[in-house]
């Protein structure tokens, strides 16, 4: 069985845009996160459990390629894949589309620790989470 | 003794434009804070010092007149000055102007309170910042 | 008959928030400015026409006042109005509330100008806007 | 002759920095792409004669690996080396360190393309760019 993906969509805002007239090239890391944030949320995490539990998700890497620039107004989609799968760490693998054109505009990768919160060491992520996360990643 | 007034300038870098090719009108609010973050380490607070103390500036107000657009590479001079200083709150008043032109950008005004960090409640400016503020508001 | 208001929902992502734990203040800015796209595009105006008419809305003035934080994961509704309604000019009212709890975070306004993208000048609104807009102002 | 090194320094400013009160690490694309526009301002590069001759670098690719938090306050120094030189392309490296500290806090590159404006395709870099980048770069 194929792994599975998550997919979301966004407004590119003014906001998220440079004088060049396309997105500033940061505000990519900023839609990768905030897909990976409404993963977690239709995965049934809530982020409330997360910091009782003293879990964060430290970034560890960041990485993009740029393919085509998006521009206000475009609706993108954006789609996560679990790329690698380890006990303490997870990489995300997105790519990035212009929703109605459907051309790739970008593709990158973020690996997240999982640590705590009290101590800052990375740490073993939790089985829960794990069980939740494993359709996603074979 | 007229109130003296704090100076500072900064670079307008890539990331504060927006496709318009002027800088994002939220950016002036960054400016605004970056400044006074600049006015407190001059005064020599040191951000360890506020922390141990538990105190926070969160804001209660904030404004903005804009006169002319800001640019990508332009210098600008931020003027930060004291309009009102009261038992627990600071309204500081800013000008932005084009520092190579003189031309003035924008007008505003920011209001912090002080917060104790714990409770979240306003409280009394300890004696020791008021008499660093002191002669920025006469 | 009462002005009609429009109403949008957004999320509070990771990036909007800074080092207390609530979104940071310039952000409210960016807030208010997502919901006027928003409101433009239920309008029915599609950015390319007004690009192609050469109409910006630039901002000559924005305010917020700050009542509660907002916090990572919470639920905003955003409230826009037409607070005033000139020849070349609008003003915007915003509310932004908790979704969730009804508790309201913000209030503010920002006063935006028609202007022509190749002089730079202040200009009358398009009638087939004004049209649109109307009955949000009266 | 080792390659020479551009070094320049940064403050951490409060919103710069989110919820786990450490720099965004969507924000480490800035300070590079800042420690970039820095570079070309020392060699001399006015940002109007490269707007007059339509020439754009955009970014094709970006990295960074996040070793040790940054937090507000920090004294950053951003170094850039050149590590790669084509025809029409560069790929900085980039370290940032806490100035204070001589702790590295992250490495990264980001490569970029010299385009003509107007048709959008890469272009070659023009002679006298390519004189003043070479002592960078061997």
């Amino acid at each position: 069985m194929p792994a599975l993906a998550f997919k979301t969509c966004f407004r590119v805002v003014w906001a998220d845009t440079d004088a060049a007239q396309v997105v500033h090239y940061s505000n990519y890391f900023r839609f990768f996160e905030r897909a990976e944030e409404e993963f977690y949320r239709q995965l049934g995490f809530t982020f409330t459990d997360r910091a009782e539990k003293g879990l964060w998700f430290p970034r560890v890497e960041a990485f993009c390629q740029y393919k085509k620039p998006a521009r206000f107004n475009d609706l993108l989609e954006v789609e996560l894949s679990i790329e690698e799968f380890k006990e303490k760490s997870i990489k995300y693998g997105f790519k990035i589309l212009n929703k109605e054109t459907a051309v790739l505009l970008a593709i990158g990768h973020v690996t997240v620790v999982a640590a705590d919160k009290r101590t800052g060491k990375a740490t073993v992520i939790p089985q829960e989470i794990v069980e939740k996360l494993k359709r996603f990643s074979e």
